[in-house]
């Protein structure tokens, strides 16, 4: 099988590098708009070569978008002008909706699956990648009933080899979703390390007294913005909600707070630990 | 040497735990209200046997004070109030200046020595207790100049013993730092879960999109309320302050997200990426 890798960042790199640890006989060609990129990913075994995107979704069976949601809406239109009937491309991007609709009347949509592996770390770059980073994590598929048979099969069997399981939903359920559970944990992160940065600026009582606590709570501040701000452009009218919603949480707890009524602040802690068989179940 | 344990959970069984492991004869009494406690941490062999606070005082070299910070503004003067001229008394309070505050004037407040050792997990109780926890972390000293010698020497060769570095400060200034890198960080992730919990009621979807960065923020989110609530009480001054510069953040933010305003969005995270050295250097 040959497979068009278009972005060879973390997620990029890591599909890849699943799939070539599982199949035989798997040629990867890279696509990037970044040279060093390309040849890192080339040295590191994520890639076999690189091409232009033409060249590349001309020899392939399969192409992987794995580039940021801003430039997927440009580029997944653009990739179906040029695919023949059999060929499956498979996107890889944090928002559903506005990648659906940009090719939602495309003469080749059958073409494309629309999908978001549930997995990812803090880290970007094809120097990130790691074989495992997919398994045994969810596959969200949007939108499988204006998918090919030929393609939704050839999308399984690669899943199914991967050790992932796939969950069928649709652009509106997954974006509005993936506000609660993924973004609005990046937001948190990012405003609690701006809050702390500005008020220690003189690092000494950071390096003494954080501890674990607040590196787990901070770690996803690390995240590329570039690789966020599309996805928050993108999902700004879910985000926006959830995010007022987490502000009046906090709002609320702090009326708590300067009131000192341990009581109440009791109650909100104990609402909030009824997250544990959650956080426990998550893989 | 004999050491009465007042409050046997995570934090009092890490570190009694810690000490059998690195010294010969040492004899752990144990204290605590909570009958089943004291049998689980015996059954643990965090303590050798169990006493009434009295007793167990008048038995000891050593007293370390792991309990709730209301319990131990109550209790530090009682405590006091027994001691001989050349016991050792410890408290491990995450707020410093009421605990300090509470004995300013005690006869005895020179066998006391106010300390915070910045480690913990977001679980509670004997059975959390494990002997590595301490290990090369920073112990928080406050008030140094108001312990006595014998106290400090003691103490320094304790934390030295448990591969602790001492770094030593203020109350005023622990409590002001503390609220912005341990207690604002709990904050963020109790109201972050509650925030996830009331959008999403019936789990399905949490389950099947929360990965391992929503599992990293929400964390916190499961640590003890009874634990907490003191704490949140004894430093609401400083904690407002860095709960309102968090929500301002957050609401800077959620303005530029309206405004689908990229580039902003990119500056706020770019400058949130500043803390990537910070964490790496956490322990």
């Amino acid at each position: 099988m040959k497979i068009a890798l278009v972005g060879v960042g973390l997620i990029g790199g890591s599909f890849a590098l699943a799939v070539k640890r599982r199949r035989l006989n798997v040629e990867v060609v890279g696509v990037d708009k970044n040279i060093d990129n390309l040849e890192k990913a080339k040295e590191l075994g994520i890639i076999d070569r690189y091409e232009s995107l033409e060249e590349a979704v001309n020899q392939v069976d399969v192409v992987i978008l794995a580039i940021p949601v801003d430039a997927l809406t440009k580029l997944l239109p653009q990739v179906l002008d040029l695919v023949k009937d059999d060929q499956l491309i498979i996107d890889f991007g944090s928002t559903k909706e506005a990648v659906c609709l940009s090719v939602a009347e495309h003469k080749n949509r059958k073409c494309f699956v629309a999908a978001h592996p549930m997995a990812g770390t803090e880290y970007s770059g094809p120097q990130a990648a790691f074989s495992t980073l997919f398994e045994d994590k969810i596959m969200i598929l949007c939108e499988q009933e204006r998918s090919g048979e030929v393609q939704l099969n050839l999308f399984h069997e690669i899943c199914k080899n991967l050790a992932m399981k796939v969950v069928s939903m649709t652009p509106k359920d997954h974006d509005l979703h993936i506000a609660y559970v993924s973004h609005l944990s990046h937001i948190s992160s990012f405003a609690l390390s701006t809050t702390v940065l500005e008020k220690e600026k003189d690092e000494k009582h950071i390096f003494a007294m954080a501890g674990s606590g607040f590196a787990s709570t901070v770690r996803l501040a690390k995240s590329s913005p570039e690789m966020w701000s599309p996805i928050f452009v993108q999902n700004q009218n879910n985000l926006s909600g959830a995010l007022e919603t987490y502000i009046k949480q906090l709002s609320s707890f702090k009326e708590l707070l300067d009131k000192k009524n341990a009581e109440e602040m009791n109650e909100f802690m104990k609402e909030a630990n009824k997250i544990r068989p959650i956080i426990d179940g998550i893989r």
